[in-house]
């Protein structure tokens, strides 16, 4: 690619083409907006033509489709590989007008053909019950970012193009969306783009300077402030500025084909040395037009084109006001439909000849349906690192450290097409052996002491920026393109990316329900770490394990939440969800050391059941993890799920055996959450008969959970006699704490559970009572203990009761 | 205050006072970190004096109390009213010197007195249990920002200053805190300070350039960049480099002293001037020092100072490294105690004669505990704005409407401690009446159109920008500084600050619970508007209850939800919590028009309950609303939560009392949420009694909820004979669709409800069966209704159905 003299750049004739091609884009952007009949204005328009309610919004339209035909030209001059990206929340009347145009929407859906039925059709529909939505929803040909909610089309962007060398991600961001703080920081992205290896994004900042009813920030500043700002992002800034369409549209061309040029460049340059590959000042473009752009420009007194007037629908009260049907008659045909379509309602070919074919077309690229390039893992054998357990519950190892290892060798057998994404915390998380085949990608600035455990290289394959948006965005669409990842972040603050998981569970849910053509995509797999019951300085803040009640919240179709309680669990927990596509797997594993119960045998049969009696840990006379009904009944059940409520459980169970060995007690380990909910509620429920099997029908349980109590009570409310089910989980007591003080404080602990089973057994005489006064010394000794010594006694620490 | 000339700046004899100053700083900042006893260091120091565990933050501290006696200098020397805000999340023992050292903390904590005893105090319960935390907790004086979660300094920091004229918050900006997007964002709050009336943010960005283990962004890029970023933001940046403390000292007196004296030019220049304040080029401070400067610089062959390798505890292994506790020794003598502090322990008079005494020392500044600055705010009549209702069910109104009329004279009774918050939407949410008497603060650039409706003023009291992150932040520090505010936001995007919930709820909480002379601050009070319900063409992504969940996982003690069903209800819910104090109201209401039920009076009283039968929706015979336990059972319960459940509850029981008059349904309406949950577990928790004379211990519940139907349960769960509580509520269920389609997917409209009472009553013979059959036809019917048509049919959207 030779670089360009700008008289060379588009002639007078292109222009015209163009216009007359965004023109069309327009029309059908207005019309989707409008019209319910006549879809090419063949008859003069009356109120019958148009929809009962107007829904949509114009605003933002044709500066998407404006950026987006531009970038056709390209596409078919350079042969570009690329993508689109529209952050403007309601943008879709701007998008799916060039989509249909190019003929994708019609193959996708043919009942919208080219022609005037279909056209009528893609009009009707659109923000109609039942049909069109009014953003990139997934139904959209060409779409990994919705943009419903706004702020991450650029972490998207980014994500597409990370291993995909040749592809552009042409993204469009809104100046409302730029004012929200996921995507004010996600322009740091660049800090992590190798140009050697990975593709580019090309920003353009729309600034139409209005959101729904103000300004925005960035149209309202300086033009000096403006362009600092994006050179102090790292990006070369180039304004494209006006609202005279054939003007624009030759500034358009010239700036956006210097920007790929440059682009290409750059790339040319990292890929032809053997030196480290830098950071370039990456172009991205600010265009500033009118809101509403080509709208009517006044209504009624007001401004509209250019103003806030513009955002949704620019003239209303259609059906009330004739003068408004002939102004927007007027309207729609100032964009000279006759001229553009032909008497069949097709693009005319000197136009269609405009937009690129087949798989080149933005709208058709596979990699935005990445489901139908996904390559599986080469995964490792889970048994090469599983943990050997000679005696249960007394080696203590940090389970999270196993499975670094085995991410390790994940990353080794698929360099092009796995990430680990953490906000600061990988090391720090145990996953250290990651390190041994890769580093920390990192485009900054590099310090002679980097060499000293920096770990950093243009070429990592671990994340990490101290930004749980940007990570998640990035690893959002790297796997909405066709590739795998794992992201691990701290507990409490994994909240920061609520509202992200709740548009990327919908996104799956709408996928995988109402999208067949969309392929399955790898699972977004989610660690928390850093978990509640560990925060020994870090205090109040850093305790909330709130975030599994969010995900149950979301469809059952595409959530799954797992609590290892060791690791060969964890091992074989993080191999399913690996190898699994279309869910969001949620995997709660603390990252310090734990007692180890299961061999990778066990682990692999109790994992995959995901719920199991302990035979080992029970005082039942079974012997056998394999329940049937034959079972005797226990006098209580134990039920555990997490790794740390798990330890407390065992110490207690242990603790009743000794000291109260006629009581029958049935340990059970909870790993997979959703086996508590009814099966009609979850695909992963057990069925009422089993649920009976496992817990009885009326036995009390004491349960432990990991997380707030109250969220057993949420999944099993339908389950058989739920006043016998007794939950302890974190209820908001903590500060500076020992793990045993935390664990008393919230009554999570050994000492408290055993006291919890006496006051749930009737029959156990003046030796529970006993037991129970003893319980309550323990408890305070402990306290005493650790507000004394600032830490847990030994025997606590390295806590031992090791089973046959 | 006349410009300086930096010759006058500051004296050697000066710069070694506050260097002598500091050391104590960075000496006490060790000694929390590693020592127990020995606090002196009288004695040669061995593993005895030192913790047995050693937690705590290094890094950051140094750079903090640097940055805070920097500030002193100028309190002292300008009569300065100003306080200190420290982003760097783990910085505590930065801040806890300086606080320490200037009395504060021993008035407040009187066994932490200015003696060797009260030193010793210090040192061994910092990050011990039950101890002092290791960030800047509701514990610590002067502080409003914990920091525990990173990315809110800074919007913190304006938040406090807004209306406060001669206030200066100081805000060191962390450099890892720097790369989260709600920090990136909001360096843009200086688009809505004005310098006529708001006080001035003073941020320091400290590059220490590492975070965890990782070097931050900021620090890798080209100075010419880092400079550009800031100018881009709209400020003026300064920066102070360095590493040798003399030097360092000299620079930060000259820069500190020109930044205060440019602050008060503006501020001068705005209040002396008649025209339209414009947003001056604030100053910034870029101070770059090594991460955990002063501390040691190597340790077995790496780097420490300067390196991520200094965030937490810079050496560790003390107990099993006898050369790890010279070490220590000789880095603490570095800093010469000896010469610091007199026999007694107490800083020599030399040193205390820096700090600023008495309100003015930032540790003691009454404003971060705004809660004894707190004036109650002057409030109109509610019964003044109330809906006249002649007949229930008849009059269709915005709820929120009429909330703007109530709002708009608050804030015309109290023009300087009252805003109004919300991300772009108080006139979609219908609130536009408060632009009768103010406009949106806004401090961009202006254009001739904004006369036209646009509703700017750089002394608006409405706060908008596309961030919740930002007004969130904002609202919490203008609360914690003693004033008051109302945040409406969209449902869905809620959970763009889920996690900012969290933190402020944890804050208040302790502060109830354990911070005695922490005086009580307003509530924080968000209305989620743009409901679910009503998402006509946004669609799926915009369609989540969840927020409501999340509030339901915090204390008790500081956590309400409220439900109004109509007008009146909504103003009584406002009155109330715009009263209070120290918790989190979250009201959930929708913008559009709404069907009135209850008369002004009426309201209050349900209101004031949250909990009620609605005897005239009733149809068993009672005719008060005052339930007691003489109460006829009835044969079905139909209770309902929020104001699009209500009205389909009510339309239900309508169809119910025509079709089969002799079923006696009880019609309860809650709107206050915890009244569900048991008085134990909740203040406003039903007793068991109460509950069991409202719904009976044993008839069959058809609950109509606003938001995920399984909450119901997790709240009732211990309420009697729970299997008989049928929920029905949002259900992930939705896309493009009418109001009734969308009630309809999830099964809480009026034809859905009908249904689930007929099948939980067995007595019912073939006219309930009919009743059924003809309840499923019109779903159907509706239906295709609403997929021919776009909309309800007219009986659905102006259904009325008056009540005597």
């Amino acid at each position: 690619m030779n670089s360009l003299k700008p008289t060379e750049i588009i002639s007078a004739h292109d222009i015209t083409l163009i216009d007359a091609y965004w023109r069309a884009c327009n029309y059908l952007a207005a019309g989707m907006i409008y019209l319910q009949h006549n879809p090419l204005l063949r008859q003069t328009l009356t109120g019958e033509h148009i929809k009962q309610r107007l829904l949509g919004h114009w605003g933002a339209s044709p500066a998407l489709s404006f950026t987006y035909i531009h970038m056709n030209r390209l596409i078919k001059k350079y042969d570009l590989n690329a993508i689109f990206l529209a952050g403007p929340g309601h943008g879709a009347p701007g998008v799916l007008g060039p989509v249909y145009l190019e003929g994708t929407y019609s193959e996708v859906y043919p009942n919208k053909s080219k022609t005037e039925a279909g056209m009528q059709k893609l009009f009707s529909e659109f923000s109609f019950p039942g049909g069109i939505g009014s953003h990139c929803t997934p139904e959209t040909p060409g779409s990994i970012h919705e943009g419903g909610e706004l702020g991450y089309s650029l972490s998207h962007a980014y994500g597409a193009v990370f291993d995909n060398p040749d592809l552009i991600a042409l993204c469009v961001v809104g100046d409302g969306e730029a004012e929200t703080g996921p995507l004010a920081t996600a322009w740091h992205s660049n800090k992590f783009l190798n140009p050697a290896r990975d593709g580019a994004v090309l920003p353009v900042l729309n600034l139409n300077g209005y959101k729904i009813a103000n300004p925005t920030l960035l149209a309202r500043i300086s033009e000096e402030e403006l362009t600092a700002l994006f050179k102090g992002y790292g990006y070369q800034p180039f304004i494209v500025e006006g609202d005279v369409p054939l003007e624009m549209h030759k500034k358009m061309a010239e700036v956006m084909e210097r920007c790929i040029v440059m682009i290409r460049d750059f790339q040319t340059q990292a890929r032809s040395s053997q030196e480290r590959p830098a950071r370039p000042m990456w172009p991205m473009i600010i265009l500033r037009t009118p809101k509403g752009w080509t709208g009517p420009t006044e209504l009624d007194g007001h401004k509209v084109a250019g103003s806030w007037r513009s955002h949704q629908v620019p003239m209303s009260a259609m059906h009330e006001n004739n003068d408004h049907i002939e102004r927007l008659e007027h309207w729609l045909k100032s964009y000279q439909p006759e001229h553009l379509f032909d008497e069949n309602g097709q693009l005319i070919p000197e136009l269609e000849a405009l937009a690129p074919v087949g798989p080149r077309r933005m709208s058709a690229n596979p990699i935005a349906n990445g489901g139908v390039l996904r390559r599986e893992l080469i995964m490792p054998n889970i048994k090469d690192y599983g943990v050997n357990i000679a005696q249960r519950g007394v080696t203590q190892m940090s389970n999270t450290q196993v499975l670094g290892e085995f991410l390790r060798d994940i990353i080794r057998n698929n360099p092009t097409t796995f990430r680990l994404f953490g906000p600061d915390e990988t090391a720090s998380n145990k996953l250290s052996a990651v390190y041994e085949v890769t580093q920390k990608a990192w485009m900054g600035s590099y310090l002679p002491e980097d060499e000293d455990g920096g770990n950093l290289s243009p070429s990592g394959r671990v994340m990490e920026m101290l930004s749980e948006h940007t990570l998640e965005g990035w690893l959002e669409a790297y796997l909405l393109t066709g590739r795998h990842g794992f992201f691990h972040t701290y507990e409490a603050f994994a909240h920061v990316i609520d509202s992200m998981f709740n548009q990327h569970a919908k996104w799956l849910d709408i996928c995988k329900n109402h999208v067949a053509w969309r392929a399955p995509v790898s699972s977004l797999n989610i660690m928390l770490s850093s978990v509640v019951w560990r925060q020994d300085h870090n205090g109040f803040s850093h305790q909330d394990p709130g975030f599994i009640d969010l995900v149950t919240n979301k469809s059952a179709d595409v959530t799954r939440i797992y609590f290892p309680p060791d690791a060969n669990c964890l091992l074989s927990v993080a191999d399913h969800c690996l190898r699994s596509t279309n869910y969001i797997n949620l995997i709660v594993s603390d990252k310090q050391k734990h007692l180890q119960y299961l061999s990778a045998d066990e682990a692999a049969i109790h994992c995959a059941k995901g719920i199991g009696i302990w035979p080992w840990a029970s005082n039942d006379g079974n012997t056998s993890a394999t329940y049937t009904s034959d079972y005797d009944e226990p006098d209580v059940i134990m039920a555990c799920c997490g790794d740390v409520p798990t330890m407390e459980s065992l110490a207690a169970a242990a603790i009743l055996r000794e000291y109260l060995p006629d009581l029958k007690v049935r340990f059970i380990n909870v790993v997979d959450l959703y086996k508590l909910q009814s099966a009609d509620e979850h695909p992963h429920g057990l069925s009422q008969t089993d649920f009976d099997i496992l817990f009885t029908r009326d036995k009390p349980i004491v349960f432990n959970f990991h997380g707030y109590p109250w969220l057993i009570h949420k999944l099993a409310y339908r389950r058989t006699n739920t006043q016998r089910l007794h939950v302890r989980g974190y209820k908001e007591k903590g500060n500076i704490n020992t793990p045993l003080e935390l664990a008393i404080l919230n009554q999570i602990d050994r000492f408290n559970l055993v006291i919890d089973v006496i006051e749930r057994v009737s029959f156990l005489g003046s030796r529970a009572a006993h037991l129970r006064d003893a319980m309550k010394a323990e408890i305070i000794r402990h306290i005493e203990y650790a507000h004394t010594h600032g830490i847990d006694p030994s025997e606590i620490t390295d806590w031992v009761w090791p089973y046959a």
